[in-house]
């Protein structure tokens, strides 16, 4: 997507540690516009498959659901991160390594939202570790929900994750895969 | 707003401890359309307030805001929770009591978001004690920033929250204010 491409380019800012940010857009500060251009994208990319939820994760996905959602015009729904092992049976429960933090957290959804009847699309901000996908992922086989696909904004095409959910046979769309960033800031991305 | 309203007595889920769930259509599983028609509430109330940011907090207000500023055509802008005290001369920091976990934590904004210049519209999906907002507002206060007002969508009206804003002189702006539940699950909106 052309117009996420030139976004990161021109407001993205590369940090040691192959950190990337975008926070004047896409995680922090909001462009709403963008947002629903990227909903119009992935709506275009998974129009045909029945989706019935787009599934995210907090904080930084929800704002693309709302709009992923709004194209498709279906619910969003967003997992909740969780310290607590104990969190009832009203939930689909998955644990998460971070990467970023070297600590476990659960992610959660209620029953009452997802079931064998729905056609889940996924959507979050970035796909690095896709530790947090798995996670979303084992929600969706818990609840019997079927995965049509994963729409990303940003995939750091340097880490395993795209790799991992393609090797699962899992359609994943990626609006702009990262291949490299140098130490001087470039950022350079897949053709 | 009595679209509102009706959702929350047909779907809100009264639990002791004067607990409103509303988890089906607002703060876990999200209505776009009804974020849409909240975001056209806000905006009828502040259209004329020169609005250039709108704010809110991490998690469940990013979709509201989303929508609010959809209405504007103004950015979003989050602001993150955090447990660390030593966060860096880059963020405005406010602390935040929690009610329900009765610990502290911080809010913070990256100073590239937030200057004088801007109008802020404050969102959230709830105010009840109003601690929360009064770290929002102490962000704002730092950055400078004036704000033209407070969009809630469920004021829990027997809670402190609300007042202490309006005699700070904030325009608060309630699409659904609560006087009471009772304990078999009423509620009871204020006219």
């Amino acid at each position: 997507m052309e117009l996420l491409k030139d976004k990161i380019l021109t407001e993205g800012r590369v940090f040691p540690g192959q950190i990337l940010k975008v926070d004047g857009f896409l995680n922090h500060q909001i462009d709403v516009t963008l947002m629903d251009r990227i909903g119009e994208e992935f709506y275009a990319a998974y129009k045909d498959r029945g989706i019935t939820r787009i599934l995210t994760i907090e904080s930084s996905g929800i704002a693309i659901a709302c709009s992923v959602a709004r194209s498709f015009g279906v619910p969003v729904l967003f997992a909740k991160k969780s310290r607590s092992l104990n969190l009832g049976n009203d939930l689909y429960t998955a644990t998460v390594t971070s990467y970023t933090y070297k600590k476990d957290y659960q992610v959660t959804i209620s029953r009452d939202y997802l079931s064998a009847e729905d056609h889940v699309l996924i959507v979050d901000d970035f796909l690095a570790t896709g530790n947090a996908m798995l996670g979303l992922l084992q929600l969706c086989r818990d609840a019997g929900a079927t995965v049509e696909g994963v729409g990303i904004c940003i995939e750091k095409g340097f880490q395993d994750g795209g790799k991992i959910l393609r090797d699962q046979g899992i359609s994943v769309t990626s609006l702009a895969i990262i291949d490299e960033m140098t130490d001087d800031g470039k950022i350079i991305f897949r053709d």
